[in-house]
């Protein structure tokens, strides 16, 4: 349902959130995403124009998440790439249906809000941090060798 | 949440719904469904491609639809555009998560198969006939002046 681009956005955020606040190199990122650099390198942008991520060019330079994992949603992600939006009124202008939606479009309303509710009540640190042997964009050895683990039980986002 | 080009795609299947068998010209479609000529014509190509319409070129051609509204349901037409899919198995690869997903991805997963049962249950059908005072993509004047209702009260898909 989700755009590619979309996915990978959330595939950076959530590496970034796993990293901490180095600047984290682009390519490194692109690495551990399996995205393509380029492709990362707009999606990147994209994030930092919606103020998400923070960025710094040069020697050392590389991405972080702009604020605690615990401080953004799936939803800010998804919305930073193509914003999910409820329809408030006729997208064709019909005056006389004003507010009051069509079946149609009542019908496309209603799975917007679904979305921005199932997507809006989760955070990158519910994601991170939920009990599960599968963790997100890696295997469990992986994470050890990064040290990216506690114990090999939860991770804990912002460690290391 | 829909592309600009699966909305678009909506507004054309539920017109040529209400018109029935005839081969409805792409400049009449795109001036009742207020998307831009070329654009329908791209939309057209993929709703033909998917089986949804069937077209003819020149003089007296058109497009309508390949069958009866009922048996065309919303998710069908979003489907020709931009398929919704459900995430059967790690997006990354990832040998050890197969078909046992992390959070990140149960959760987008989630959400794709809550629209796909929103979207797949309902025909253009449904949505044509629903009882309302607002009817899709038009007033009731307008309808009426298409010959398009039956005494202002419900719109029969196929008639005229």
């Amino acid at each position: 349902m989700l755009s590619q681009t979309s996915e990978y956005a959330l595939r950076a955020m959530v590496w970034l959130a796993y990293t901490g606040d180095e600047l984290l190199p682009t390519p490194t990122l692109a690495k551990h995403t399996k995205v393509p650099l380029n492709y990362l390198a707009k999606v990147l942008q994209l994030l930092s124009k919606a103020d998400l991520v923070v960025g710094r060019r040069g020697v050392g330079g590389g991405y972080k998440l702009a604020r605690n994992p615990s401080k953004i949603t799936m939803l800010d992600v998804i919305d930073a790439i193509s914003p999910v939006t409820p329809i408030d009124s006729c997208p064709l202008g019909i005056k006389s249906h004003g507010t009051h939606l069509c079946p149609l479009h009542r019908r496309v309303d209603s799975a917007a809000r679904i979305v921005i509710q199932e997507f809006g009540a989760v955070t990158l640190a519910d994601v991170l941090n939920e009990p599960d042997s599968s963790h997100p964009l890696c295997d469990q050895g992986r994470l050890i060798s990064l040290g990216l683990t506690k114990e090999g039980q939860r991770i804990s986002p912002r460690e290391k």
